[in-house]
């Protein structure tokens, strides 16, 4: 069997660099190797935006010219539409039957929402999350399913449901494979642990060079680092952090230069918004190419969608048969 | 607008007497004055039968059968499965968005369930079976829905799902009246407040002259009237009900004949047993006509669904129109 690749994003904004450092890029190298497909989760997107359904349909957009920018190539990846998959609802209903409660509130991503709100204040769709993923997995028959190492127990919930129905009824579905990534997660500019578009801390795909620039120049840095000649400690910097995730090479350089008072904060800067701007400047051409033909880019999700569909509807009808439900065959 | 009546049954094993008199016998006069649609439940009746699904198959057929039999009249009343109207599904968990887990554990019959396992050994779909009823309601957009006291809640809450929606999208989902019927529950042949299969106090549609004479022969009657110049006790007695519900205008000659220990038991028995065979011969009729045809039951089956699916697709289209999902149209 082959090996097939999903991933994606909840549809909630546009992507950012850590989103490239986490995933994007490692997704434009396993498009080469395998069939990936990419989901565009709006559905489960509602989960936390059902009042802002709007804003899901500009987002569907923009996070699919992120996707082409980066080099994610419509002829190796299929990127589908969620929502417009009704198979992935059916199996999500009937995969209910198969988890109970108390197996999802104890679900890491659950149990840590249900810390803010508590299980009662919570959405029945949202302590529903991991089954609706394990439908999104299973409807194309994923065999890997790239993850952190934070989503190994969501994976291994969908594991146990899909080895749940095939024991039940005929082993059809497939246990997916977790492949988890060696990337660190990408540091804020203010050096919070997480780079995000509502912290106002995260390079986005498509930023200008003045936007980069700007984005590097209000970065905080080692605080004790006043002036050129203080020693400064680069392990608590972000700008050190985007060094080792985008010049792994000349790392050492820069910590010894930081270290030893060598090379100023504004140099180290310079150098590191150089390199990004050198990584977003192809990424833009190719955005630019595709925001001026928005027909293109609805013909690829179009597209895409179709033939998940396509794959969708085989496996429900062997679902059906398995189950027995088929029942005018 | 033309009133839309719903009313289903889960699709867990054949009806009886009981059926007849708390819902059959009304939905057979509601067709004659409302566009009736008529639910077999088979992904509600998987909560509780998922290891067996070659049942539901049977079932399907079997309750089919008791529909026509009773009379309901496929011309004016559109029979339909449920798991094959995928857009149920998808509106169960676009739903599932709008409900929090409190509301869920504090309805009436999800809580008695959870009295007997606890909410934690829940199966996520059980604690959701109020959610996905207001799917089964909606896709059809059912303005009147008879139920019994006891499904008051449940109603109420796909009332409020319907005004959520409503209120935060756009006003195409259609609030359903409920239809509160004033038929007691028929009590079980053995006395127990409920007729039931599993119990074994139940009489079924399809009875043969002699399993009618068989059930009420060894029914429980008042065990004070051990000799006929006892005096009886009809208000503890099933037979009583019995005569209540089926030859209500001869019932207050019954409740002399007992209390003055006129009549005896077995002679009340024999005029209750011979109605309920004047009530079921006609049924054993129709049935044996269509059990002779599975082709037309299937037929009517077939039929039914396409129709309700048809329905179903322009809902959900005006769904995806008020939740901005028809991201290509
Ligand atoms: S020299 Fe570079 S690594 Fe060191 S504190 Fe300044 S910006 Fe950070
Ligand atoms: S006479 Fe009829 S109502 Fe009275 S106890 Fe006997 S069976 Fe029951």
């Amino acid at each position: 069997m082959t090996e097939r690749v999903l991933t994606g994003d909840r549809v909630t904004g546009k992507l950012h660099l850590g989103h490239y450092v986490g995933s994007l890029q490692n997704r434009v190298i396993l498009q080469e190797q395998y069939e990936t497909f990419v989901l565009l989760a709006d559905v489960q997107a509602l989960t936390t935006h059902f009042e802002k359904p709007d804003l899901i349909r500009t987002h569907l957009r923009e996070i699919t010219l992120d996707y082409l920018s980066v080099g994610i190539n419509p002829d190796r990846s299929t990127i589908f539409v969620q929502s417009m998959i009704p198979e992935i609802a059916e199996l999500t209903v009937l995969f209910s039957m198969f988890v109970t409660v108390n197996v999802l509130r104890h679900n890491p991503t659950v149990k840590s929402e249900s810390k803010n709100s508590g299980l009662d204040d919570m959405y029945y769709g949202f302590l529903g999350y991991p089954v609706s993923q394990a439908a999104d997995i299973t409807f194309c028959k994923a065999t890997i399913v790239p993850v952190g190492e934070d989503q190994l127990p969501h994976l291994e919930l969908t594991r146990k449901i899909v080895r749940r129905f095939n024991e039940l009824y005929r082993p059809i579905l497939v246990e997916p494979k977790p492949l988890v990534g060696d990337m660190p997660r990408l540091i804020g500019t203010d050096g919070n642990a997480k780079m995000s578009k509502s912290l106002g801390n995260s390079i986005a795909l498509d930023s200008s060079t003045e936007e980069i620039a700007y984005q590097i120049k209000k970065a905080t840095t080692d605080p004790a680092r006043v002036h050129k000649h203080d020693p400064g400690h680069p392990d608590i910097c972000p700008i050190y952090a985007y060094h080792r995730a985008f010049r792994p090479n000349a790392a050492s350089e820069i910590r010894e230069g930081c270290e030893q008072a060598t090379m100023g904060c504004s140099a180290c800067k310079g150098l590191i918004a150089s390199t990004i701007e050198q990584l977003i400047q192809p990424m833009r051409e190719r955005r630019s190419y595709y925001a001026a033909r928005p027909r293109v880019v609805d013909d690829i999700i179009m597209t895409g969608t179709q033939r998940a569909r396509g794959i969708a509807q085989e496996t429900m009808k062997e679902v059906r048969e398995a189950m027995s439900l088929n029942y005018f065959d």
